[in-house]
């Protein structure tokens, strides 16, 4: 019986690791793989051997596993490229040394070019027993195809969570003010949209749509005189028609020494003050907390995550099975369900799916109700969270130990 | 029968709806008063006459009402000057007018030494049956005599989680990496401390002691060195000696327009890179989040906070009850408990309590196994939360009615 690696590439997620703790749990259900490793820091560690046996991990651990955020084995922005034949070889050899038959790889559009590659490769050197699977995982949520990405869910249900906080927070004076969330999301929208669930978002600026800065101000302006507040939400890829990003723009035009310094919401903040539609300005950009925040891991996420990996697993069975990334399909009929289904990793990498420009209100004032039937049924459902201590219990990250 | 108001003031917390809460509960149980008055907006709505009626509030509003965030009846930052006389003769009208007996006020330093304003006033001029007590609450934990204040814990278990769950994420890769997280406190350091609570803090850097820049680019070089990471957590309030920020110095010397736009964890950002010490840096300043993140309420505080407004009402019975402070008392023997005391409010007012000094370890490395010991017991248990439609179910804030 040959044995599976499971690894994880790019930014973390809340519920990356539940896509681990399915295929350690499906193996251990039906032993299809003797080993299952986990290989640390995606593949710049298994370039390296760097490896971990996960095979007979408790329930415990595992429950545990499925509520710690950020990447358990470890992450890479390593990207193997088509013509770094060296790697290829080398890669090819690890698995043949260590009896590898199945490698699983959870994360965005460059570790399903990832799987595309090393598929297509073996093809082409008519190499056998040796197969790849891509496990879908991104806050942004833009992969094609699939109809969204676990991780994402639980990214937007900590933001929609902070707006309606945050927006409770900036009502309790009676003096005028305006608030500015910046969320992530440099290519989509989906994060920022998200925000729409608290139901108090009054200006939403996303990347799909080129920045109106006096549109921007209008609006703003004619919030507070009606409100004397003015909530906005923005997309840390907001840009200008020409592509600059606002960001950039503005920390040119004020004479900042580095761009890094300024984020869209405090070059939001500079163009209100400047140009005096408001006098009072907050700014909260939620940074890596957004995508690590897993006291509101979404019920529907981390199951979906879990069961996306029980499902990899199962579909390996199939010798013919390689090259494929694992999408999830929300039915059509009755109330939210998902199925999952395989789609050639190829046709899913190297694209990004955007927010839909039809489902954007006009005159930035957020989402239509279509967007919201979308993203409502992903923030559904509380995990009952093991605490430790007064925090969440959460497992030693393997590449630690 | 006369009635009483309850009102809020000072920057909102967590749970500070919650003595509001037990205010309430407390009369239904034994209606001392006819009526309780909500005074929107604090001492600045009571003095527009502007209330809201929670005298018959129903239990599951009760309920929300606990898990709400931010301040349901509004706040304000006015401050009773002394030499005012005309607000003072106005309030004292308003009290008679609604036939109001005691007004209860929770909030922080200022709000505590309007209480003491207040009272001293009606003894001066001898004016019966208008009393005033206090209900501490801040994220600032900086009140005097009482062992902790309401709000603190739930933030200090926000921050915790969030440097726990950061701390992950910025482990994940094996690259070079500091992360720098920002919490409140201008004057004490007891938000910036509680961090310390995740286990994983390399450097912290407090209020209490006057900032060494040569020593934080060695602790911060020293921890590099070893693990290649370091993570960082610094309060808003860190001062050089002579009582400059050194978000304000770092502004200024490297030729920001606004001091606005650099919080401390951006000029230990700028001081890292330009040193040299390390050639990556990432910064999550916790903002408004912090004091508003109810997702993380602690059992304890919420409890604690509901009860205090319950014990608030009880002694009101007391007709010479007036000019006091409700705080809070942790048992000396056995496990964590605490009981309520009456304190005079002036006694509060215009003091800082600092974090304590000789909790402090040397050279920037955190906290002694006595900080622990105060904090830990303080973010125990977590509430259940009623949830309506994927996100926590909150109270529509009552000037907003």
């Amino acid at each position: 019986m040959s044995n599976c690696i499971v690894a994880q590439s790019g930014g973390p997620t809340s519920v990356i690791n539940a896509t681990i703790a399915g295929i350690v749990r499906a193996n251990q259900m039906n032993p299809i793989y003797e080993h299952v490793y986990g290989g640390l820091n995606g593949i710049e560690g298994i370039l390296q051997e760097r490896f971990v046996d996960l095979t007979d991990m408790s329930d415990e651990e595992n429950r545990i596993l499925r509520q710690t955020p950020s990447s358990a084995l470890g992450s890479c922005r390593y990207k193997l490229k088509r013509d770094n034949v060296a790697d290829f070889e080398k890669l090819f050899s690890i698995m043949e040394k260590y009896d590898v038959e199945t490698l699983f790889y959870t994360g965005g559009n460059d570790s399903m070019d990832t799987v595309a590659a090393l598929s297509e490769y073996a093809k082409a050197h008519q190499i056998s027993g040796r197969r790849f699977v891509g496990c879908p995982k991104t806050v942004d949520n833009d992969l094609m195809i699939t109809d969204h990405c676990p991780g994402f869910p639980s990214a937007a249900k900590f933001i929609a969570t902070t707006a309606l906080q945050t927006w409770l927070d900036v009502n309790v004076y009676t003096r005028q003010e305006v608030f500015i969330l910046e969320t992530m999301g440099r290519d989509a929208g989906w994060l920022a949209a998200s925000a729409c669930l608290s139901g108090h978002v009054d200006v939403l600026i996303l990347p799909e749509q080129a920045f109106d800065k006096e549109l921007f101000l209008k609006r703003v302006a004619a919030c507070v005189r009606e409100t004397n507040k003015c909530y906005v939400v923005v997309s840390e890829g907001a840009h200008y028609g020409d592509g600059t990003y606002i960001a950039a723009g503005e920390a040119t035009n004020d004479g900042f020494g580095h761009a890094k310094l300024g984020g869209a919401a405090k070059a939001l903040e500079a163009m209100i003050l400047d140009s005096g539609v408001a006098n009072r300005c907050k700014v909260q950009d939620l940074s890596s907390a957004q995508r690590c925040h897993a006291s509101e891991q979404s019920l529907v996420d981390v199951t979906e995550s879990y069961e996306l990996g029980m499902a990899a697993h199962m579909r390996s069975m199939d010798k013919e099975f390689t090259g494929k990334m694992i999408g999830i399909r929300r039915r059509e009929e009755g109330p939210y369900d998902v199925e999952f289904f395989a789609v050639d990793a190829d046709q899913v990498a190297n694209y990004v799916k955007h927010f839909p420009e039809e489902w954007i209100l006009p005159e930035l004032k957020g989402i239509t109700e279509e967007g919201y039937n979308y993203l409502r049924p992903l923030i559904q459902g509380t995990p009952e969270i093991i605490m430790k201590d007064g925090l969440p219990a959460y497992v030693t990250p393997y590449y630690m130990r």
